[in-house]
């Protein structure tokens, strides 16, 4: 099951060529990525206060498909595609939703139309200690929780 | 004798009103507050590092007169106009500029123009320890390098 | 009854001092006003396409007291303390809340705790035709249902 | 011949991570496109305005290899790696740079260092028409510019 965090277009987000600026994208999925581990109970600021571990990001790729303005509202698709206790590989794709579809966000399984895809991200990060910023194994149990 | 520092417009900045978003201002007077000191001697990783001293920004107001574009080239006036050993205000203008007034920036008195004045602001800043989040006050030494 | 719209601070929000950044406490109030007028019945989208009718920011003040950390959950309490057919004055608090509370976000009447004030604000913006950037008057209607 | 620019590590362009923040590295380099364009003698505002000719970007991929702290100061090299009439390629790269090689940048054979090398980018971006958002193929000569 797909999970969708919704994202709002504000000025903030748009340029002057009338578009959302392309690097806000990366910022947006990182916002899907922090929620989709909220949705599976883990809290980034736990895991840096109780496990000494960060999240770092080490490869992004995205694929801009159709341009999201001003006032539109989005929805982000996040999936782990690849794992292990180092790293973690999400696919993420956001699409344009309409009013209406936004009453069943999040966690509610988006009928999504590949025409109102914009844009494909793909994102890996990997566990760092949050003192020594070294790589650092996660506990098995954590995996299990963010993979199931 | 006036301190400048140059801004260049670009996408990131703008909205899709087509100027530059309000909130960008804010931060371009930060980044000419930083060069204000660098100018005078003063690297805030350094404060942090040697003096554990942080500064945060406590007031902010600015009066958005004209907007800027795409492309433009900005200049920052700043200036300190009041202090005491744990805040700083400072008075800072933007102001537009012509290319080849460019070549001049920084630290040249640059002739501005009145008609050119895009946004005016007052920004107090207090000094903080950076451990303890708590008003550090600031060696004496240190203010006068800042206000000399 | 008043307009309270949740935000929730992102790494992208924070800096190196470990909060949230000052401008972007600007873009968050702006943000706010967006919902509280979409909360009214009224698109800024839809202003612009059917009105020729923008929105631009004259004047901001904002009072940092306490700060916000990443991955906590702010509420910004959002009213009209005066306005004109040309301009609108938002008064604006951010405040952070507990996660509980945000089930009740927005439009529930938030027991908010002064201790969790954050940020204070005080916004001007002034009505302009879309296309020529000048003054423009707003609809009477328009006005009532902002304020209504 | 590369072509460097500078970048300034500001406080809003790191997180509480204590680095700079991964999408920003993404704006940093679009900064440097369209320095390298200029460089060239292109303006973006002016092939909007004479050409009706926007570029967006189409892909990006961005390797983070190091991170980059507030206060640093960066250069980032950028080539086009491959072009034709519709979309040019570019290959960029961010390093940390001493505060005395400021003083030849831009321009000059900066001499980096690979254990300086804090992130590697490949951004393919289109040539678009302004006013329709279609594709449209550039002028030969404008692709030469670019490409000298």
């Amino acid at each position: 099951m797909a999970f969708f965090w919704p994202v709002r277009v504000y000025y903030e987000d748009t340029d002057s060529g009338g578009v959302v600026y392309h690097s806000n994208y990366v910022s947006f999925m990182e916002r899907a990525r922090t929620e989709y581990l909220r949705a599976k109970g883990i809290s980034q600021a736990q895991l840096i206060n109780e496990h000494q571990l960060l999240f770092a990001v080490r490869h992004v790729s995205a694929e801009y498909i159709r341009p999201a303005r001003f006032d539109e509202l989005l929805a982000i698709k996040t999936e782990i595609q690849a794992h292990n206790r180092l790293s973690l590989q999400f696919r993420q794709e956001v699409y344009r939703v309409k009013e209406d579809d936004a009453q069943r966000l999040p966690g509610w399984q988006l009928t999504i139309d590949d025409n109102n895809l914009l844009c494909e991200g793909l994102v890996k990060v990997v566990a760092l200690d949050s003192q020594t910023m070294q790589p650092k194994r996660m506990p098995q149990e954590l995996v299990e929780e963010m993979t199931a």
